[in-house]
């Protein structure tokens, strides 16, 4: 299936495996968010070089795109052509790239791979690792204040979207407790409040935005941002699993490091049988809140139990 | 004299010593962009607490807020309530300061004094202070999404102003040319580029958001561009000035630090005295810009001028 039609549904599926058809519509979709970062990220022959190379380097990295394709497959959803989220969708993977970046260096997380790869300061050096992070989130809003935005929201609404999602109540919000909990006793509330903000909110911000993108009256973009609330906690908690459970080679970044961290997880807090329950517990309040949308969910919710199944 | 007022020149002013009068005028602003800033920024005493009072302390520090004064000054001098530059003004002020923290980190220009006092990761630590940087960016973006723009600009331009001016081809870019300079041979071209980048363009956008404000057409908003870029670059030729001369109490940051630094500065490329034909030569040059605008000057004008005689 192209991800390009305007049509959510051709004909022509119902004679597909739905697996298949799944995978091949994600990675249309992600091919059209790698072509669209790349022709649109500053070009590396430009002044100043160093940095421009840094930034391509530390997004066009082979990420999942989880938050681009949730935006256009919203989109779609909602009976739009999902390229009105594209542009929207990678602000989303450019602002997901600097929080990597900054989460990589040595005063944060000190993580010296991300994705199988040097990070981006083991690669470029520290200034230029931070000032490309700060590029790309200046170039995130920049994306966003760029994008069409359909009534009835107001004109600047994507930008709102994403900074009030990434800000200090929001992304880093989550990112300063969850560094501030490896010298705390663990604490489950503590924990949902990490998975909310740091991971799950940038996961819902993606959802609201492919709605918005689609023209969607704002009760429908909350249900969406519902679901991608729920999307997003069942993603970390599977996130934490995988990194209890699987060798490095698989992962693409040191396997055992939150425990070598001493961060705070749910299989620190629970252990593997809890989390595992309360990751199906997620996805199903996400499917139920999709159901509750009436969009057309015949791509979001096998994708959503797609990605509740990864190994990596 | 209150500078709330819509009309730009009341009577009685004429009966007022000149200078008396801008300092008047220039304490108003400052106070009415202090108490919005305290207004606005999020409490310290809301979660997550340490980073909302790293943020405050990076912002209310007792700048000059020189970048949001120009902005409402731009914006009465084309004979609209200043007030209306005001939410961008404070997020070219939360803008200025996330550069600061960033520039004062370890990995960057390593100052631990900023204003007399220690640095934001001096006293709060260098994961909160970088993490303090990126949300107040976030912020300037926000507000700048939040404040009203007047036809005929479109209705994110402000945005638009803000990311195009502090991104990888703007005050980053002047920021990673700069601390690339420190290990090359001085260089006109490369000094004009980082003081152009670095400091001029966010003062040319101080400027031009206060005209998009006040509803000015496009090419009055470039040519009040233009003003702001020349008093940039007589500014920062002043800055160097003052580095190389003054001491440490009166600038409020470790005089000679540039020197000390290896930092590529007017002073250290072209001695004193063209350094001062320089900033002279840029301070006519804003003049005959504000002239070309055909505004109300009786306010920017000595303010320029009192810009470029101060002494700290």
């Amino acid at each position: 299936m192209n991800v390009n039609a305007a049509t959510p549904s051709p004909p022509h599926e119902t004679f597909h495996d739905p697996q298949s058809a799944l995978s091949e519509w994600m990675a249309a979709g992600r091919a059209l968010v790698e072509a669209e970062l790349d022709r649109r990220l500053p070009p590396a022959t430009e002044k100043p070089a160093i940095l421009h190379e840094a930034m391509r380097y530390a997004t066009l990295n082979g990420g999942k795109r989880l938050r681009a394709i949730l935006a256009l497959a919203v989109c779609q959803a909602l009976g739009k052509d999902p390229r009105r989220a594209l542009l929207p969708g990678i602000a989303l993977e450019a602002f997901h790239a600097y929080t990597l970046v900054h989460d990589d260096l040595p005063c944060m997380d000190d993580d010296d791979l991300r994705r199988g790869k040097p990070s981006t300061h083991i690669r470029y050096g520290e200034a230029n690792a931070l000032l490309a992070g700060d590029a790309l989130l200046t170039l995130a809003c920049q994306w966003m204040a760029e994008s069409v935005t359909p009534l009835p929201h107001p004109p600047a609404a994507l930008v709102l979207e994403l900074t009030r999602a990434g800000g200090s109540t929001g992304v880093i919000g989550g990112q300063i407790e969850d560094l501030a909990a490896e010298a705390l006793p663990p604490e489950e509330e503590r924990l949902l409040y990490i998975h909310s903000e740091k991971t799950a909110r940038l996961i819902a911000c993606a959802c609201r935005c492919g709605a918005i993108a689609a023209g969607a009256c704002p009760a429908t973009v909350d249900t969406f941002g519902d679901y991608g609330h729920h999307l997003g906690l069942a993603f970390q908690i599977l996130d934490d699993i995988l990194d209890a459970t699987q060798v490095t080679a698989i992962l693409g970044k040191p396997a055992g490091s939150d425990a070598e961290n001493h961060k705070l997880t749910t299989v620190s807090l629970w252990g593997l049988e809890k989390s595992r329950s309360e990751a199906r517990r997620h996805t199903d309040l996400a499917l139920a809140a999709l159901e509750k949308t009436r969009a057309d969910t015949h791509r979001l919710a096998p994708l959503t139990a797609h990605l509740l199944n990864r190994d990596s």
